[in-house]
């Protein structure tokens, strides 16, 4: 399957292009501010000796956003201050191609000696900013650059092997470098990506550490493991990979990693990396809710492997992650107002557990989201995502339209025109137009039980096939229902998790009172929805139960089964939480059997 | 209420007699071979510089344990190893009468320097010892050492305040020293003890920490903060000080400090201290299990405290605490073959959650008991309390006889003689003969939903009183039961757990497969009661169910309530749990609503 690129699709209306709007109006400008605030706007006039490792990469990946902004919606103040850093990129650019702020600046004979060091990660964030670029306004000066930096990296990594190191500390290189094979057709490119990935768990010099999936051979690998966001970045070039070279063991392995990912380490809410110890995979079925550590980044980094397995793989499973990601875990990461982060995007937040006293304190995620970090991964991944969110909707392959997501929006690409009108996901009601295709696959969403689609169609790996139809209704029950975990998730065990189409919900106790582990819910419930204009979705008040209190007793003997009396819920969409100060949240409730 | 002392009960038969003859036949030596091979036993000869602290209180209470031993069991190697420390003791204690091992040899100028480092606890706990082995062997050859010593503190702390602080950093002193006041009659101790306890919290000198208690003075304190075992031990003090001088306000402020315990803090196996941050008791509710601390010497420290407020006031309350603590968390501190030991006792052992990689490990407790720790006090502590138990049986006030706990035993004292005869607690059939009082005060514990005693009784602060009757049979209700804890415990909503008489119950994997989460248990349920000869108790099967697998996936729709399938729940005493290598271990359960 193909993607129509973000340039060819256009979102028109609706929750994502609000929140594609947000970014273009807010969060681009409030994460260059804090860079700027923090250095790492100045850092590239390579006067100071204040660079981290990974500040190259913060303010590449900003510039990759501000571009894919640029290419729709000319700003010529934004493209001002991407053309600053394109010149001072340019200016202190090494002869030999070389260009990294803290290893020119702090550790000139450091360079390429230190591989946990984030210095090809940030070589590949700046290979894809040039590319975004360059394909964003025609302009090459600024790929030009980063084409002589990525020949270099290839003399040193595959021609001399003069580096401390063989492959990257922190994958992120393979996939820019096959995206700059596909931009500018050089295969010297696809082959230091394959390179890369070829040489990851083989290369002597590299160890073998499960933290940065160099343990084994990629083609041996079926486990997720270490690192959440190096292990999709990795997995992602690695399909990107297995698609350009056919290569059916890589597909293999892809395909494993991601069946583990989903069946074994995956939060409702499609976050991933449990464990803050590392900012790791944990354990099949540990997914602890309070200390989910669950990074922004990890869930875009998921929604770039499935992208690219839906290219290897026509089957809506890697559509349905996507959106859980996107519809949750991911968006969490961001405030309403568009201005502050989440790093981490936990699923409870008790504060009872909070405790801390001067022996130290219990570690758990923060309860609000915060405007700027020292280490600021995450928000100029939401600013680089954003803008390509209609990517995710229309595939092609052969003479099959692929309706993945559904959101209001229009396509008009190879004699193709496509037309989506929904209020998706606030209702279920999705209006297709197409013309130029001869059949149109569109996601039935696992978690949907029951849908209207009244013309002829057949279902495969997920999608309704419709043949020789250029508009349809499609109509997706959205009514509000309980999840239940795997039994084998102890910390979900006896509860369960309210969702409404791709929806997560969450009870925070601003709307609840405290203690919301007092509730119990049943698997079926009558409930009130209401469109919030606010979160641009839905809330659900429903009738649920609390448990009684015991007379102020720490145990009571229980003759019988508790008096829970009726009590209504107000559940707010899960990626909203902690927009209305510090509060208590769940996503887990206590089952009433 | 005065409490019959272990020289004038016997056990006699049943569930805690062998475990005073465990202590006695195996724990005692085995404490006392660890404590030699590492160096503790040959660190009373000053000529190491390895000794830790504490390491003279960890001695100094397995010569108390030993000493209790003696006065009843002579056993002539046993005497002769504390006598040998003994003349280490007399040889090395300084002239003025200082004695500590580690400031005399490693830090000669550092004596009274540094509050938080056990100099005065160390002195507390050789003061029982010597108290305890006067009292056992007539012998007071080390008890003149440690008045000595005594006198010498009470010069440097009162006299002269010539001390770097005011008040020791780790209570323990204070009772000590009531005890040497009781046993000596000098009221120079009992002044000591009241300034130390009266300076808490007041003293410039010493700051004001909640750590240790040193936030306010004593009578204003109302919330249990802090190290759990300093807590109770200076709690301990404040009850006896309350008693020798009367003193009402002392007196409220240990009930308030008792209440908050109970009704905030403490676990329904009677462990307390939750937090391992510093050992902590934690905030009210604040009751994890699988990371609990809950150390066997806080649980030791609650029983010696509610033991002296039984003294204070006639309230089975504190006889309730000390059988919960006994049977539950402390026991669980041992292992049936008495040799190793748990410093802290958790109430889930989930082995998923014992996640670790390169970057750290999830902190939990160890899973399996050990025979030797770094830090050793729990071990010793257990060996000067089981010899004592019968102490915990009896007591007087007036002409009332109580009966605080249930064993067969003998007490002999006063004119008075009384036998109990009962298997408690592996049934509830308890037979009483007394003669030489006119009433007889039972206790009728919180837990029992019926009893049965054919004699004419009144009931009051928890006890059946029954006047002018020389014998009868008290039959306890030990049908098993369920137990919900305050909605406020978090980490139990939801869930039941099941105790029958005092014990608390556990499941184990090793009985019951993996994921004792899996697990649903109704408040009422079908049981069979087994007698376990190894476990000197009854274990429970009890008619439970079990959660459906989810067909490998991680989330499905619970379009429904779960199809729970009938299952048998093995369930052992709690005490008990990790005695069968590492397993599972769960003691609140789902409930089945």
């Amino acid at each position: 399957m193909k993607y129509f690129t973000y340039k060819e699709t256009a979102l028109t209306g609706g929750f994502l292009y609000e929140k594609e709007h947000l970014n273009r109006d807010v969060t681009i400008h409030a994460v260059y501010d804090r860079f700027d605030e923090t250095g790492r706007i100045g850092a590239f006039r390579f006067e100071s000796d204040k660079a981290d490792i990974f500040w190259d990469s913060d303010v590449a990946k900003w510039m990759e956003g501000a571009s894919y902004i640029l290419a729709k919606h000319p700003n010529v103040e934004l493209e001002q201050k991407v053309e600053t850093l394109i010149d001072l990129i340019e200016k202190n650019q090494g002869e030999d191609g070389y260009f990294n702020i803290h290893y020119t600046v702090q550790e000139p004979d450091g360079r390429w000696t230190k591989r946990p060091n984030h210095e090809l990660y940030c070589a590949g964030h700046l290979f894809e900013a040039a590319i975004a670029y360059a394909d964003a306004t025609g302009k090459d000066r600024f790929l030009k650059c980063m084409e002589k930096y990525a020949d270099y990296i290839y003399k040193i990594f595959v021609e001399d092997d003069s580096a401390m190191f063989s492959t990257p500390g922190h994958e992120e290189i393979e996939l820019a470098l096959v995206r700059m094979y596909r931009y500018t057709g050089k295969k010297k490119y696809l082959d230091l990506a394959a390179h890369f990935i070829n040489r990851r768990g083989v290369a002597e010099k590299d160890g073998h550490s499960s933290y940065d999936q160099s343990h084994l051979p990629v083609r041996e690998q079926t486990e997720a493991v270490g690192h959440a966001v190096r292990a999709v970045y990795l997995y992602s070039a690695m399909a990107d990979l297995a698609l350009e070279l056919e290569d059916e063991a890589l597909k293999k392995a892809c395909k494993a990693l991601y069946e583990d990912i989903i069946n074994h380490k995956m939060y409702i809410t499609g976050g991933i990396g449990s464990c803050h110890l590392g900012e790791t995979f944990s354990k099949p079925y540990d997914l602890p809710n309070g200390e989910a550590y669950t990074e922004t980044c990890a869930g875009i980094g998921l929604m770039f492997f499935c992208q690219r397995m839906l290219a290897l793989e026509h089957h809506a499973s890697y559509a349905d992650t996507i959106e859980r990601v996107l519809y949750n875990g991911l968006l969490s990461g961001l405030s309403l107002d568009g201005k502050a982060f989440f790093y981490e995007n936990p699923l409870e937040i008790t504060m009872l557990d909070h405790f801390s006293n001067e022996y130290g304190r219990r570690r758990f995620p923060i309860t609000q989201r915060r405007e700027a970090f020292s280490c600021s991964c995450c928000p100029p991944n939401i600013n680089r995502l954003f803008p390509r969110l209609a990517e995710y909707i229309y595939g092609l392959d052969g003479d099959t339209l692929y309706i993945n997501q559904f959101a209001s929006s229009q396509l008009n690409a190879d004699g193709i025109q496509v037309e989506t009108e929904t209020n998706y996901p606030v209702n279920g009601n999705i209006r297709i137009r197409a013309e130029g295709v001869k059949k149109i696959a569109v996601r039935i969403p696992s978690w949907c039980a029951a849908y209207d689609l009244p013309v002829p169609h057949t279902l495969k790996n997920g999608y309704a096939v419709i043949e020789n139809c250029t508009e349809f209704v499609l109509n997706l029950d959205m009514i509000p229902f309980a999840i239940r975990s795997n039994p084998h998730v102890v910390k979900d065990s006896g509860r369960l998790c309210i969702q409404a189409g791709p929806i997560v919900y969450c009870a925070e106790s601003v709307d609840n009172g405290e203690n919301l582990h007092a509730f119990a819910i049943p698997a079926t419930f009558d409930y009130i929805m209401q469109f919030d204009k606010t979160l641009g979705l839905n809330t659900l008040t429903i009738d649920a139960f609390r448990y009684p209190d015991t007379e102020n007793k720490l145990y009571i003997r229980a003759a019988d089964a508790p008096k829970l009396s009726p009590a209504k819920l107000k559940l707010i969409p899960y990626y909203a939480f902690a927009n209305r100060g510090e509060s208590d949240m769940l996503v887990w409730f206590n089952e009433k059997i």
